[in-house]
């Protein structure tokens, strides 16, 4: 018999399928991603069809057959040859989020003290991050204050460190999923950004390259959040669950409270400072908040990854391996091994005294009563205006820059105590920074209600 | 006081307003499409923002200022140093449509009757006209198989020729209406075609490029319309009679029934001679149909023009003007201004000894009965393969190749009878169609239901 051809398939058929809400194959959104990315489809049809996405979304099958079309549409890091179990924490980004700094330490430590019978540490954390955009920080640009951390280390000396440390956090590389960053460049100038689905494949496509046997996501919620509402924040959990979950990949998602700066620093020194400040035992109570969050997100993946009975238990493992001391060596064997110079850490050295802001200033209470409010993607803005964030890819970003939190949500104010200290290059990069976070915090004689850190969590539906 | 500079508008905060379907300002859209004519915006954003329109629509305030902005975005006729009446006819597209070879001397013969102080016609029909495509017919294709007539004018000529006929039938420059060539360029690609709101925009905007005092609209339903329904039709000649209302122009839309071939003729050549033989009082039975709706659209346009009481004495008029000769001399002083040959159509010359096609077939009845229905689209198509239409702008088309029909829908058909005859230039060309042909004319032993001409008639609401 002779093998049937496919029909050939063409990118206006492809939109008009959509747009007129008929279901996509497998085959047509395959088509489309390659010929977007062999640029055989004009970036028009490209933005048209993201258009129609915008408006008719995706069922299941569909998102699930663009997110493999966008993973595999260029290299991809093959955890096989580990033979270990490999996981990853993925957040849509906040203030003062730096939970990544405390959860791969924390999970490299607990696969170090379980190697596989090859001496490969049992749990892996094949870290591929992100920077700083807009009022959201970024893992990459607080790891580069660190004088020598190479981000940009090729798939095999990625593995390399994997084997050695049990974790390694490295930035995109130009190969790695190609059609996320044609798709992405297109959605930003074309009004197609806030798409569920489209963040769904865009964030799956890059966590799915990593090669993850699970995934837990951190989705923020609030005035911190990229998503507007907590049913969009929702919508989007349960899309990357569903998504997470059909390719193989055991995917949680917890929705978690983004109303105020996450633990005691925003910015980029400052966070690696706040997180070896907790990983030698010296906790700030401004810091448990994220320490909280980073225990929750350590104790799901220990969970998943059968270091731990149930997430509570793992949490509580998490919170040991912090105690213990055990994080913080894996902390700066990562580093070493990422070529990272460990002296403002190591001994009686403080990593206070390094990267000072030369400029510094105060908000101060102007009235008494309790911190009840602010709107969060302001104080992220106000971060970013300090220089601790960029506006646009390839701004430079200061490493001294950021703020301190002296007071948290619900906490009783003394007017004239200090709220937050905010820490920049030059004194003129102050002012603004310092009125915008004037006009948004909020005190008021009585005491806010305040939503619980953690608001749901999502797992597969049966 | 200081004048207030208007903030610049963003392509970006036009695609996310319209997305968002919050209403556009006339800036904005006049911003949009110069900015697409300028090429400051790129094509994905064009595409981002009609796909946007197909899905959310235009409110009349923004399908007038879209339509205003097209428009103006290059050279635009003007008529006003003519100091004359100007009117025209638009249809959205039929098969053996040939109206406006009988409407245009229709008009220029009342206007040459009754000229203004100045000595200009009465009535101008100043006609930008269009080429076949796909399974329409395009006047410009029929007029040129009149040897040497030129569709070409500069604008300076094109005055001239009304200023002397009354009528003028060119075709659409390079410069005028710029935006359209561009969005429709892109709207063909990206799955923005049938937008009823991109779609009054395109064929408005360059309409009124004419400097029209009326406009009558000829919006074919049925099954050789373009549009897909009856809802969508009348949705688009309301449209279109809204956006033209609210420009300054008189605008009428008749919803025509579009489900057989109009006519004796579909083709080109064919289709100037049965006009021809119209025009010279030698009426075959098969053009009833044309003469009828050409008549009652001249009716229109002749009371929109004050020269008729109401649209049905106007009908009776322009009837007048085909049977007494006049329409006839309008038109061979129009094809002669042109530059075309009037000796195929003067004094015992007859048309039909012109453009002789090379091969020819019949569609015979398999049955008898009566003629019930047919996929008008299909026939459209047939005519296109036999060589008379083109399926890419640019093609060839042939001067002789077309079909004659020997029924319309609801005729008792004997068993043997011819129902349609086809030309070709070359016999291999008859077989599809004449297969295309014989699958949807469809004959029953039952007279079929049938709908009227004219179908509803859309005015402006008060």
């Amino acid at each position: 018999m002779k093998a049937l051809m496919p029909a050939p398939i063409h990118p206006i058929d492809v939109i008009l399928h959509k747009r007129n809400g008929q279901p996509l194959s497998d085959a047509e959104i395959q088509a489309f991603v390659q010929a977007g990315v062999d640029r055989t489809m004009t970036e028009a049809q490209i933005a048209a069809f993201l258009m129609a996405v915008y408006f008719q979304g995706l069922n299941p099958a569909e998102l699930a057959a663009l997110t493999k079309a966008m993973r595999f549409s260029g290299e991809t890091f093959d955890a096989t040859p580990l033979k270990t179990f490999t996981v990853d924490k993925h957040s849509t980004g906040g203030v003062g989020d730096k939970t990544s700094l405390l959860i791969a330490p924390i999970l490299a430590a607990a696969g170090l003290a379980a190697p596989t019978p090859e001496g490969v540490p049992g749990i892996c954390v094949p870290m591929i991050s992100g920077r700083s955009l807009g009022h959201t920080g970024g893992t990459l640009d607080k790891l580069e204050t660190i004088p020598g951390f190479d981000t940009q280390l090729s798939m095999p000396r990625f593995e390399q460190v994997l084997r050695q440390c049990g974790a390694a956090l490295i930035g995109q590389t130009p190969r790695l999923v190609p059609a996320d960053r044609i798709l992405y460049g297109l959605r930003d100038h074309t009004g197609t950004v806030e798409s569920p689905y489209l963040i769904t494949a865009s964030i799956m496509s890059k966590k799915l390259a990593e090669s993850l046997n699970a995934l837990v996501l951190d989705v923020k919620v609030g005035s911190g959040a990229f998503m507007p509402t907590y049913a969009l924040s929702k919508q989007l959990a349960e899309l990357m669950v569903a998504t997470g979950e059909r390719e193989g990949t055991r995917t949680v998602a917890l929705l978690t409270s983004m109303e105020e700066p996450l633990g005691r620093f925003s910015g980029n020194w400052c966070e690696v400072r706040e997180c070896v400040d907790i990983m030698k035992q010296d906790r700030h109570p401004m810091s448990a908040d994220l320490i909280r969050l980073s225990n929750t997100l350590a104790g799901w993946m220990l969970y998943l990854a059968d270091h731990a009975d149930t997430p509570v238990t793992g949490a509580a493992l998490a919170d040991e391996i912090l105690t213990c001391g055990a994080a913080f060596e894996a902390f700066l064997e990562i580093v070493q091994a990422q070529g990272g110079d460990i002296s403002h850490f190591e001994g009686e050295a403080n990593p206070a005294d390094f990267h000072q802001p030369a400029a510094t200033t105060q908000l101060l209470a102007e009235t008494s009563g309790y911190l009840s409010s602010m709107d969060c993607k302001e104080v992220g803005w106000a971060v970013q205006r300090l220089g601790a964030g960029r506006l646009k890819p390839g701004d430079p970003v200061s490493a001294a820059a950021g703020i301190e939190i002296h007071a948290k949500l619900g906490d009783r104010i003394q007017s004239g105590q200090p709220l937050v200290t905010l820490f920049a290059d030059t004194e003129a990069q102050l002012a603004e920074p310092l009125a915008m976070l004037r006009a948004t915090y909020k005190i008021t004689p009585e005491p806010p209600t305040l939503h619980p850190m953690i608001r749901e969590i999502i797992v597969k539906k049966d």
